[in-house]
C-alpha cells in the first residue's frame, strides 16, 4: 500500500518474536501466561498469540472483553475493578465464556452479589504501591470481609489476588524496577501464605511489562499479564525493558515543511496520531518520538539531538540539527518511533504490517 | 440511553447557541464565516451549522474534507499546508467540490503544478507568530515567487493569505490575546496592502477561537475560521474565551473506587477518553478536568480544590477534599468538564446529546 498520510507500521516479525519470547519465559518460569490485549486491541493480532500457545487473555474493559469473546477467546479476565453499571452486560458475557472480574471494595462486592446471574470468577485487586486502585495488602480485615461475602454467593468464585505494579513505569533505573517488583512479590506472597490454607486454589496474578521483561524471580506468582511487550516503545526502551530493535511499531509521516532558520521540520502527524505521552530527552526537554530517515535504501536512526519535540492536533514539530537537516524534504516520508505504543495504537485504529496487510483494531475503546 | 461507561454528553442547545452567536458576530463584522469542523468531526453536527446559514467550511485533512464532501459540503478549505503524497486523491476531490488548499514552500507549489488536474483554490499560509507552519509575513520574495508560480498554472487559482494565530492559546491574559491578534492583523493587513492591486479579489483568512470569541476588531480580514467555539472547554474558559455555561460537552464517568485515606476517587475515564492536555490549577498542579456531581436532582460544580488530577490509560484519579468526599460512591456517575474538547471528541468518536440522540463522528481522523 502506498503511504500518503500518518500510518502506523507494524513489524510483524518483531511482534511475533516478542510474543514468543514472553510465552517462552512464562513457560520456563512455570507461570500461566495471560497477556493483556489492550495494547494491540486487534482480533487478528490475537491470533499471533494463539499460535504461540496462548489460550487465556486479559482486557481492561467490558467492551474489549466482548470484542475478544466475539473473536473466539473464551477465558478472559477484565483486569479493571468492577464497573458496577455494566454488571447486567457482564452477566450476558459471563453466560458464554469463562470470565473473571475484579473487586476492591464492599460496594463492588454487594453489587455483584445482588445482580450476578452466572458463574463468574472474582479476583481481589491488591495495591502493591502504584496507589491507583486496589486494597493495600496489609488491610486484611477488608480482604476477610470480601472473602466472606464471596463465600456466601455461590455464583461468585474467588480466584485469587491480582495486582498491577504500574509504578515500575516511574522507575529511575532497572535496579529500581527490580526493587519495586520484589516489594510487590513480598506483599503478594504474604497474602498467599495467609490465605492458601482456606483457599488452596488461589492464584497470584502480577505482570507489568517492565518487570516481566527484565526480572527472573516470580516467586509465589502463578500468572503474568504483560501487554505492552508485544510492541514495546521508547518508554520501555528508556526503562531498560527492551532493545530498540524490539520495538515493533513506527509511525510513518509525510514531511510538510522545513524551517532551517529555526532548526525545525513540520510533519503530518500530531496529537491525534501519537497521543501526548512524552519522556525526558538528554537536553531536559519533552521527547515525543525518535526519528528514522531514509538514506538511499538504508534506514538511519538519527541521534537524540534530533527528535519529535512538539505536537499540536495534527502537526508534529521535529527539532533537527543542521548536520542532519538535509534528510528532510517536503513530501517525503520519515518514520517516528513512538513513546507509548498503547495510546498511539488506540488512536490509529489500524496497522499496516511490514507484509503490507492492513490490520483493523476494535473500533471503540 | 442508560449510561454505563465513559460517555461524551453534548448539550445540543448550548452548541447551537455557540454556533448562532459566532455566525451573528461574523455577519455583524461583514466577515465570511468558514468554521473549522475538526472539533466536532460530525456530519450531523455540520447540519446545525447549515441551519445557522453556513455554507462553506474548514477542515484539517484530506480525509476530513472527503468525509464532509460526502455529507454534502461543496466549498471546503483544507487549512493544512499541502501534504504532497495526497495530491492524487485531492485531484479526485477537487473534481467534485470547490476546494482550497494551502502552500507555504516551493516544493508544495511545484508538486501542485506538476500533478494538479482540476481547478483548485490556493491560499498562501502565513506565520503570524505561532511558529508552526507558514511563511513569515516579511518574506515577500518567497511570496512573490509562489505567486509567480501560481500565475503560470491556470488550474491553480490564488485565493489569498491564510494564518492561524495559534499562539493565542498560550496567552497569559485576555490582554495578551488582544495583543497577539492585533499583531496578526497588522501583518496580514500589510500583505493585503502590498498585493491587493495585483490580486484585487485576494482574501485574508484568520480565526482562532480565542480571538474570534473576544476581539471585535478584524480590520482587513475577510474570513474567520474558528472551530473549538462550538463546544468550548476549560482551556478556553481559562483563556477568557467563554463562560463555564458556554461549554457544551461533559464526560460522564462511573466511579470505580474511593480512597478517603489519600483524598482520591478513581473513575472509569482515562487517557483513551480524555486525551492528556492539561491546564495549571490554582495549586500549581496539572488539571485534566473540573468535576460536576449530583446532589439530589441538582448538578453541583465542585470548586477547583476538587479536580481530575491524573490519567492513566483508562483510569482517572480525582483529588477530592474531605468536605466533598461524600458525593462519591462506587457505581455512581459523575461528570467531568474536559480541558480540550477537540482531542476528547476525537477519541470518543460519538456523542450522546442531552436530547438522548447518539451522534456519530467520522470513524478515522
Amino acid at each position: 500500500m502506498e503511504i500518503t498520510r500518518p500510518t502506523l507500521l507494524l513489524n510483524k516479525e518483531t511482534a511475533i518474536r516478542n510474543i514468543e519470547n514472553m510465552a517462552r519465559k512464562a513457560e520456563d518460569l512455570h507461570l500461566n501466561f495471560r497477556p493483556h490485549f489492550k495494547t494491540h486491541q486487534s482480533a487478528e493480532i490475537g491470533e499471533w498469540f494463539r499460535a504461540a500457545g496462548v489460550n487465556c487473555i486479559t482486557v481492561s474493559s467490558f467492551t474489549m472483553a466482548n470484542y475478544f469473546a466475539d473473536a473466539g477467546w473464551n477465558d478472559i479476565t477484565i483486569a479493571y475493578s468492577i464497573n458496577i453499571p455494566e454488571i447486567p452486560a457482564i452477566n450476558e458475557l459471563a453466560g458464554r465464556i469463562k470470565l473473571n472480574v475484579l473487586i476492591e471494595n464492599k460496594e463492588g462486592l454487594e453489587a455483584l452479589q445482588n445482580q450476578i446471574t452466572w458463574h463468574t470468577g472474582v479476583f481481589i485487586k491488591i495495591d502493591t504501591g502504584y496507589n491507583r486502585t486496589g486494597i493495600e495488602s496489609n488491610r486484611t480485615p477488608l480482604i476477610d470481609e470480601l472473602l466472606e461475602g464471596l463465600q456466601k454467593t455461590p455464583l461468585l468464585q474467588f480466584k485469587g489476588f491480582l495486582s498491577h505494579t504500574g509504578h515500575t513505569y516511574q522507575a529511575n533505573s532497572t535496579h529500581d524496577i527490580f526493587s519495586r517488583h520484589f516489594d510487590a512479590l513480598l506483599k503478594m506472597k504474604a497474602l498467599k501464605t495467609r490465605y492458601i490454607n482456606d483457599w488452596p486454589d488461589l492464584i497470584v496474578s502480577l505482570g507489568d511489562t517492565p518487570s516481566c521483561s527484565i526480572c527472573e524471580n516470580f516467586d509465589g506468582v502463578d500468572e503474568i499479564r504483560p501487554g505492552n511487550f508485544v510492541f514495546y516503545d521508547l518508554m520501555q526502551y528508556k526503562l531498560g525493558s527492551c532493545k530498540l530493535t524490539d520495538i515493533a511499531v513506527r509511525m510513518v509521516c509525510p514531511v510538510i515543511a522545513t524551517h532551517p532558520s529555526r532548526n525545525e521540520v513540520v510533519i503530518y502527524g500530531g496529537a491525534v496520531h501519537f497521543a501526548k505521552d512524552s519522556i525526558v530527552n538528554i537536553d531536559g526537554k519533552q521527547l515525543f518520538g525518535r526519528i528514522i530517515v531514509s538514506d538511499g535504501d538504508k534506514k538511519v536512526l538519527l541521534d537524540e539531538r534530533n527528535y519529535l519535540y512538539a505536537l499540536s492536533q495534527e502537526h508534529g514539530i521535529l527539532r533537527i540539527t543542521p548536520r542532519d537537516f538535509n534528510y528532510f524534504k517536503p513530501g517525503e516520508l520519515i518514520e517516528i518511533i513512538p513513546v507509548h505504543s498503547c495510546l498511539t495504537a488506540n488512536l490509529m485504529k489500524e496497522y499496516l504490517t511490514t507484509e503490507d496487510e492492513v490490520i483493523k483494531m476494535m473500533p471503540f475503546y
